[in-house]
Parts: C-alpha cells; structure tokens; sequence
C-alpha cells in the first residue's frame, strides 16, 4: 500500500497563560508512524506472533507452512490467511518450492521495529 | 481484560512421509502472545504511535495532553480517545493534576516490547 505523506503540521505555540510546557514537536514523521502503525497492526493478533516467534526461531529464520499449522492449533487456511498478513506487512517472506510455501524472516523488518521502539525507551531512561 | 490461558496446545509429529522438518514448538506460550499481540494493537495506529513518541521524548518522559493535539493535528477529544487505549494497554500511565492529566511511559512496558523482538531478531541473526 502507497501512503501520501501529509504536509508539515503547523506547530503553534501555546498561548498567553498556556498550561506548562512549550509546544512540543513531532518525535517521529508522520510517514514513519504509518510504516510503523502498519507493522504493528500485522502483530496485533496472537497467532500472528506466535507464527512469526516461531519462523524467527527456526535454523535460518525460515518454515514450510505444513510445519506451521500444529504449533498455532489453527486450520491451514487460516494459518496462511495470517501469514499473507505478515508477508504483506513486510515482515515475512514467501517462497514457493514445489507443493510447499516457505516463509523466512524479511531481513531488516524486525530489527527496524526493534530500533524504533529503542529508540524511544532509550531517550527516556 | 484478563484473558483465560488456553489449555497447551498438543505437539503432533508430522505423519510419515511429511513434507520436511520435524514439528516445531510453540516459540511463545499463548499468554504471552496474547500480551504481545494486545500492545502491538494498541500501536496499530499512527496517532497512537506519534503520541507515544512523543511522550517518550520529554524530559521525565512525560507530557501535558495539553500539549499533544498540537503535534499530531487531531482534537483534543481524538487524542483522549488515543491516549486512553495506550494506557489501557500499559503503554502510557495518566496521572491528573488539576485542570490537566498528564502522561508519562509505563516502566518497563516497551523495554519489554523491544526485549521480545530483540530476542526474535537475535536468533534469526
């Protein structure tokens, strides 16, 4: 999916007799909370952690789907729904060998979630 | 919410002649995938995500919500609805003070975030 970033946001000042602080400015852009906020919807599921928790772990950070129905205890064609979920989302990969789809970690994708929530407990420790 | 943790799952061996590898396990217990997969839906939002980020850098890591509909652009009562699904997910922590409710990062709850990816991004490393 292609986003348009919307404009700058005016940042104002507060007026006269404002509460506290000065205004505060965006800590991330706002194409950047999207890209996040996108990934973040394709993990807000339970079985969809536990599919990618379990190709994260595999040698290779790579699974056949027919090993990925018994650990979730879901019907194959709901495991494959969620894991289209992921693929689209760009954290998983799919690669199609013979009867098979195998799914393997999208190199980079975690790690950059990883470093945006680091990002923001590291400035406030 | 409290959630009720489903009963493990059982860990079938694949039928001879199965396509692969041998049966994975679970990678995450259910509860915590369901904690996980909570957080990660209260994030599924770019408001809430810039919000986040936003208190997340202040000095304390806290903010004034009077000063948080500025930087994202949304009303007031939008960014009460959204600050009130990250505190009820753990994320943030609200704390009145006269005529205004400030917000500051939950101890502990994204490092915790960032301590589960991090662990699937290092074994897939």
């Amino acid at each position: 999916m292609t986003t348009t970033a919307p404009a700058p946001l005016p940042l104002a000042a507060p007026a006269d007799g404002g509460c506290c602080a000065p205004a505060l400015t965006q800590a991330v852009e706002p194409e950047v909370a999207q890209g996040l906020a996108r990934s973040f919807k394709a993990l807000a599921d339970p079985a969809r952690v536990q599919l990618l928790a379990i190709v994260a772990t595999q040698p290779g950070a790579e699974a056949c789907v027919c090993d990925l129905t018994e650990p979730v205890g879901l019907s194959q064609p709901t495991v494959s729904h969620h894991l289209k979920i992921l693929v689209e989302a760009g954290l998983l990969e799919r690669e199609q060998r013979g009867r098979w789809a195998y799914f393997s970690l999208a190199p980079g994708a975690l790690a950059g979630l990883v470093a945006s929530l680091s990002a923001a407990t590291q400035v406030s420790a």
